[in-house]
């Protein structure tokens, strides 16, 4: 019997066409007609909402292969008899350097170019630049390894922070006991951690008022790692500036006063989204099908319903 | 008799107080009050235009060290008897880390955010990304191997050009025989040559014309190595996108095209201008002050008069 493998859209079925001999290629998205069949994989579109997942329920068990690296939410809304695999590898490499995109525009003043360029205005003033800043990156998973891999030629101080303390390749990690006395001595504060209980509401009044005057809060985790009302409070008093490529809620309200405060830069969670995005989901999608044609797990496995 | 040492502004003489024995400190820029004295070193202000050396004639003979690395005009404009030295290792570090904002900028599409920010709306697109890009850089001085050593970690194809064909640390570089046909294979091409009979004017519509369809330019050079007008064509064309930290005329009148084209990226000359210049520049002055008070050769001399 074929594997009968689902993917939300006729693009990345002919990029993935012809298929291995032995696989049936569908395409097929949540929210389409209800599904008659059993699949064996179905890849979801790029960033669907976790309560989406719930449009799964009755479906015969089934790998679901997700575009996104975090997975929070899913466990609540993917119904019983799943298996969730997540994209690792696909996203890390463009979200590091949307994140050094981030740090180099904000720190040499490029939104405020951008700005006066409207005008015809040669705004010529000094900013504090990257080099000998020194920077806190939180979180040494994919995204916060790719923060610092390309942080290295710029000649700062890099302090890493995770969940405990220990110490690999690059050098020494600190355990998160340590986060609040370092915050005051970063002039760059990066948000590299999944959404989870203890990551939730993080950056909130404290966090913020721990940080050095004029220091940068970079997210390019997920939004809800921020309390926004008090990162608008800190951008607002000119104490803080941000720069985050995730919001919450997301998409940011058109009025919410973060668009236009000096000093914020906000990029539309683009963190991934790239050219080269579909290469890289091609390539782990053949290697799930792969695993599956010779009766292997699947990888990248977060969770199963 | 003391050392005569003019800086010029009561900053950088704040800064460098109190001087070593021997040395008397002060502050004299060009254009103040006729000199009455000798200067054993005058500092000249930073971006100081190469005509405005002619006040210099009359002056005794001086050791002129410039706050800036390019020296094009110079030779024209000052008078004979002095010795200009140039500021190596003072911008390099600084305008490579700016080429890296401008073309990660570029590549991930933050002008466009910036500017729909001002309207509230979060404009998610897909942009080209810098990953497995083909970068070629133009030149092998200070700035372009700052430039190519902050690529190094973001996965691209780095291709470097410049006089002659030669092998460094680095790689091989290409000469400028090879330019024509490296050029319609780069998705992104970085200016970092001085200014000289060679250069001016470099970029023509010829050089746009071989460029792919879609590339970046991107000049942390000299303004006048670009043919303005060409560019400005083939940028409105939508051929051809560009971020330059200089520009031709300099600066760009508030009415040039260029500043509302899509696809143009204008910084107003701050590729050096960051809060750690003034300590990169002191260190300097310094080291030209020892080397005076122990009667050896000031460095970084690129001409005498």
């Amino acid at each position: 019997m074929a594997l009968v493998i689902a993917v939300p859209d006729a693009a990345m079925r002919d990029r993935l066409s012809p298929p291995p001999p032995g696989v049936n290629l569908r395409v097929w998205a949540l929210g389409d007609e209800p599904v008659e069949q059993r699949f064996d994989l179905l890849v979801l579109p790029y960033m669907i909402p976790a309560p989406a997942l719930s449009g799964l329920a009755g479906q015969e068990a089934t790998v679901v292969q997700a575009q996104m690296l975090g997975f929070d939410g899913v466990a609540e809304h993917l119904p019983p008899g799943h298996v969730y695999c997540n994209a690792v590898d696909v996203h890390e490499a463009a979200t590091g350097e949307l994140a050094l995109a981030l740090i180099l525009a904000s720190q040499r003043g490029l939104p405020d170019f951008v700005t006066a360029a409207a005008r015809g205005e040669w705004a010529h003033a000094r900013y504090p630049g990257l080099a000998l800043s020194s920077v806190l990156v939180l979180g040494t998973g994919g995204v916060g390894r790719q923060v610092a891999e390309r942080l290295a030629p710029f000649d700062v101080e890099l302090t890493r922070v995770a969940r405990s303390t220990r110490e690999d390749d690059l050098g020494t990690v600190h355990g998160w006991n340590d986060l609040n006395a370092l915050l005051p001595h970063a002039d760059i504060v990066v948000l590299a951690v999944p959404l989870n209980d203890s990551t939730r509401g993080l950056v909130d009044d404290d966090f913020l008022g721990r940080m050095a005057a004029d220091s940068l809060l970079v997210n390019v985790a997920r939004g809800p790692v921020v309390d926004t009302d008090a990162l608008t409070r800190a951008v607002e008093s000119g104490r803080i500036r941000a720069a985050m490529d995730v919001t919450d809620p997301e998409p940011l309200p058109a009025t919410h006063p973060l668009w236009i405060l000096p000093g914020a830069l906000i990029s539309p969670h683009v963190g991934g989204d790239v050219g080269s995005m579909s290469r890289r989901m091609d390539r782990l999608v053949r290697e799930q099908i792969e695993a599956l044609l010779i009766g292997h797990e699947p990888k990248n496995i977060v969770l199963r319903t």
